[in-house]
């Protein structure tokens, strides 16, 4: 099977013009087919702020309602998305921004008021995705382009853009050996998140339980690592934790950041 | 040649949910592979005055300058095109937005600064189009939804919906036999601007110059007459002007508004 790099950056990159930049300049130069999920960044935070949007929070997790909704809608759907898209147009990669409303290619249910009512959110699995579709844009050299905001019954809807990465990665394991990239502000996984140079270079099932066991992993980590593992339990050959900085080293063999693998 | 329809439709429609509503059910209904165009509407203007974007005009054009084309990126190809997108995904419609930036669509070149900088507006032409790929995604029974923005040099840029909707009918046509439908605010072109009976039902080049020499057209119709007959001298087999709210007639043979043709 063909490799199929699927690269999830998050809003430390989108803030910085001159690391989209040089980010953007590798994503580019990737030769191979692969898929870019971006956050949204705190353009979003602070447009919201200009307009009077409040943000609201229940129990600690965050609220997308109806303004919300428009405001994310606006600036990871519109703004960032076809800013990445045209910066990479220009790079000669023939990117496509995509929601998952577009090609209903992820068809999401509204999470549903149990405790808390969270509003306009989806909620996905690997069945969510019109795989075909994606599949078919890939074969003809499109490169697929995602905002983190899926669809459900004629409304956009806010989905973690770590789980879109997930799921798109599940669903195109069947036609792709997959390598999921999380980028994130550190190197990889740290032994000791003190120490940027604590880097845990591989880790498999045995490895991961032995250290979770441990009290290796701090809280932060640990939503990342969970998702990981869900990700090559169903089917992603490889998944990998590192930072934007280190994309061309974690698309080949030498990576620098966690290299996450079935066994 | 199978028909296609190439379908622009302007503020009126988009200020009113309702009225979009019913325009997109009608939209959503027509059996044979059809692309919609839209424009801003108010919502760029008010959300614009929120966040105290002033509207620039030199010489009674409308510039586009650098918070004015983040505005209409964010509105044009986030809210409004998703939006739509969303709402056609639920009437079983498998939209797909895009920008000209997105799969290289539209590639446009930045207009050249001669008296007027009009900032960030991007010039296209038939030629401008990636048709191979939106044949393509039409034969796999997607339907385009396009936002009036282009792109070049790494940048996105406006352009006018008209423009937009007269270059992708005239670069479709080798492929399709194009209807293309300018929607707008009357019922099509009238002989009698005062009259909202006297629809001019067909004209073609001659009759269009007859009625051109005794004025019978007011300023607002000309750039719309001149823009159709572009595109019928360029291949587009049809093009009819006419209102929203009677797409479904305007659609079959029996038209409401005004349908020009070449001969």
């Amino acid at each position: 099977m063909n490799k199929l790099y699927i690269i999830k950056i998050g809003g430390n990159v989108l803030d910085d013009e001159k690391s989209l930049k040089t980010f953007l300049k590798d994503f580019a130069s990737i030769q191979a087919p692969k898929i870019l999920i971006h956050g949204g960044g705190k353009i979003a935070t602070k447009l919201g702020e200009q307009l009077g949007i409040e943000s609201n929070y229940i129990k600690g997790r965050r609220i997308t309602d109806a303004a919300t909704l428009d405001l994310v809608t606006m600036v990871y759907g519109g703004l960032v998305n076809k800013q990445i898209v045209a910066q990479l147009q220009a790079l000669h990669c023939n990117a496509l921004g995509l929601t998952g409303a577009d090609g209903n290619m992820i068809k999401a249910i509204k999470r549903p008021v149990r405790e808390v009512d969270f509003g306009f959110v989806g909620d996905i699995t690997a069945e969510s995705v019109n795989s075909t579709l994606l599949y078919f844009l890939l074969k003809q050299n499109i490169i697929p382009v995602f905002a983190p905001l899926t669809h459900a019954d004629g409304s956009i809807l806010n989905t973690n853009a770590d789980t879109i990465a997930s799921v798109l990665a599940i669903s195109l394991s069947k036609h792709f050996d997959t390598r999921l990239i999380f980028c994130f502000e550190k190197t990889g996984v740290l032994r000791d998140v003190k120490k940027e140079d604590s880097v845990i270079t591989n880790l498999n099932k045995i490895t991961y339980e032995k250290l979770l066991k441990e009290g290796c992993f701090h809280d932060g980590i640990l939503p990342k690592l969970e998702n990981a593992f869900t990700a090559i339990h169903s089917g992603v050959k490889e998944v990998l934790i590192g930072e934007h900085t280190n994309l061309l080293a974690n698309t080949g063999y030498e990576t620098k950041g966690t290299l996450i693998t079935l066994s």
